[in-house]
């Protein structure tokens, strides 16, 4: 039977830009023999709207089931005063940790069509091509305790970042294992001049590192991280940090590329009965209420999205690669949706007008 | 009597850019009638290889007593291997908290001549003035419990983040102010989608607001802030947020200015008896081992540092201006340490010789 793919598209345009990967999905079943059983569920706001929370049980179950789930994207102003054990965000939450996705990948590549695009002087940003492994199933997203009390008849808001050997284990092992298919260099960041749990991460990283002893292993702070993405990204090749400073960091990273329309990340677990991965894919983008609905949104970073599933679920390089040089091409053309605007010769286009470009790039590949 | 300044140089080149900043006090002294009595101390490693500890109780009774402490830089790979308890930056650490410095003032400003040097696009910079206050008694740096346990035999590492809304308040009102004097804009940043301590802390922030309604409040996740610094920087006037989120966007935000030997930083606690508030200053950057000793270190970092005490401890703006404009004056003739060189018609000088520019453009004025 073919493989399974869960569809989540969430919310805003995580809806529109769905719609158009789909479309490639088709493409690859008709073109390259590569169908997929594809259903459709609800996460998000969408899910809330609809059941009363992000995330249903039967959505979260089959979730467990497939073999890989792609994700558009969740939030929006409508949903801001719910409470937070019902926000958007908590479906996306949930996901990642009942499916255990320790391992979230965040390429940060500037493509050289777009190069001239960043906030940042081309020469420092061209063929820029970092990938950061974030961990994302622990830490201060899940410790406890958390929330909100009284003492003193005043309200304290605590978390708990928390990390155990085994969780940086497993990360800095996916971390070195992707250094060496890549330039062979892992930076690992945290505060252990400030935090306890950074002392650990940095001792554990570093045990981790005998196993690959090819790879060349640094450390820095995750402050000093932020400033050198900024002064000179291009040092970096994989760069591996906990669940918090991730975030900011691949956001940041995310940023000098100058097209965060561009960005997917794939959320991968351990491997299933049948040896792939449990494994989430998503653009790094948001829901972008404000441009939903109106073909403005870009949907090359949820494309690619699916390009890393057919790369880390499906075992399929080769298409993946197809996928991505499409896309380079379609760029190099000078077709734009509405974030890429602004240089010279280049055609505006809708969100399903990129994805004509796609598809007639990879007709002709 | 005359005002009292405790100065701490530190370590690597907290030593050497201090020494500048004291000839800076002198002149002050001589030419306008601004004697202060100074006093120094040990502080970081220097403080430990002569007392085991990174800050003797003397030195921190001293601090306690003085009008305001000006502080060098901490650390080195000397110290690198010491127990986290004697680390160097636990001596700053200290003085922080017992001082009770709660409001870090973190200003990134973009120099006219400097402009070109940033890895960013001119335009995206140049004019940039923003002014960070981070909350640094509290949060995850103080948070307890914290530590590495065992559990089942595994290590755990642990660290608390914790904040009281009196803690959030009162940082809050210091960041308000600061923006009734600025362009009376304030962005509050935290993770309030994922985190307790975040929805307090904008609870809070938007409770003080109400005391300030002149001032334009919005509230950001710290992801997309750390986006938006990299994207946009301009659109901020004053960012409000908790020690460890201010710790790494402040840092991000520096590097935007492309001259991290420029930025100084004010740490403010509650009024002292006298009614100056408790005070110490600090440049950005680090005691950079890599150049400590070699006459080369930027001391300007150090001096708008004093430039901040003069304003905020003093009450004598229109001397800090008279600083801040000697520096700017002496930037424009395209008088340049090491760290600034690189565009054209400029003249290297050594850490010394910037000073005794500075010193030339102050008589001058
Ligand atoms: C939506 C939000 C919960 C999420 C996070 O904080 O992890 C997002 O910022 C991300 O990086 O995927
Ligand atoms: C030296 C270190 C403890 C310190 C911090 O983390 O606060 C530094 O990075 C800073 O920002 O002043």
């Amino acid at each position: 039977s073919n493989p399974s793919l869960l569809i989540l598209p969430g919310d805003g345009i995580g809806q529109e830009v769905m719609a158009e990967v789909r479309r490639v999905i088709d493409w690859f079943g008709a073109k390259r023999d590569l169908a997929f059983d594809v259903s459709e569920d609800l996460v998000g706001g969408a899910a809330y709207d609809a059941h009363g929370t992000p995330l249903h049980d039967d959505t979260m179950a089959k979730a467990q089931e497939v073999d890989a789930v792609l994700l558009g994207a969740v939030g929006g102003p409508k949903y801001d005063d719910l409470d937070f054990s019902v926000k958007p965000e908590r479906g996306l939450l949930r996901l990642r940790k009942e499916m255990d996705l320790f391992a979230n990948l965040r390429p940060a590549q500037c493509f050289d069509a777009l190069a001239d695009f960043s906030s940042l002087k081309k020469d420092i940003v061209a063929g820029l091509d970092i990938m950061i492994v974030r961990e994302l199933t622990s830490g201060v997203y899940f410790g406890e305790p958390r929330g909100i009390h009284t003492e003193d008849n005043m309200r304290v808001g605590v978390n708990t970042q928390r990390y155990t050997e085994a969780e940086i284990e497993r990360g800095a092992r996916a971390a070195f294992d992707l250094a060496m298919k890549r330039d062979k260099k892992l930076c690992s960041m945290e505060k252990a001049n400030v935090m306890e749990s950074g002392i650990l991460w940095r001792d554990v990283v570093t045990e981790v590192s005998k196993d690959y002893p090819e790879v060349e292993l640094s450390h820095m702070y995750a402050d000093n991280g932020a400033m050198q993405l900024v002064r000179a990204p291009k040092q970096f090749d994989v760069i591996y940090t906990d669940n918090l400073f991730g975030d900011i960091l691949s956001d940041c990273a995310a940023m000098l590329t100058g097209s965060l329309g561009m960005l997917p990340s794939a959320s991968l677990g351990a491997p299933m009965a049948n040896g792939r991965p449990k494994a989430m894919y998503e653009p790094v983008h948001g829901s972008a209420p404000d441009i939903a609905g109106q073909g403005k949104a870009n949907p090359i970073a949820c494309i690619l999205s699916f390009a890393m599933a057919l790369r880390y679920s499906f075992d399929e390089g080769a298409d993946a690669t197809r996928l991505e040089t499409a896309i380079e091409k379609v760029l190099a053309d000078g077709v734009r949706t509405g974030d890429l605007l602004g240089d010279a010769d280049t055609t505006p286009v809708s969100t399903s007008g990129m994805t004509d470009a796609i598809l007639a790039a990879l007709d002709a590949s």
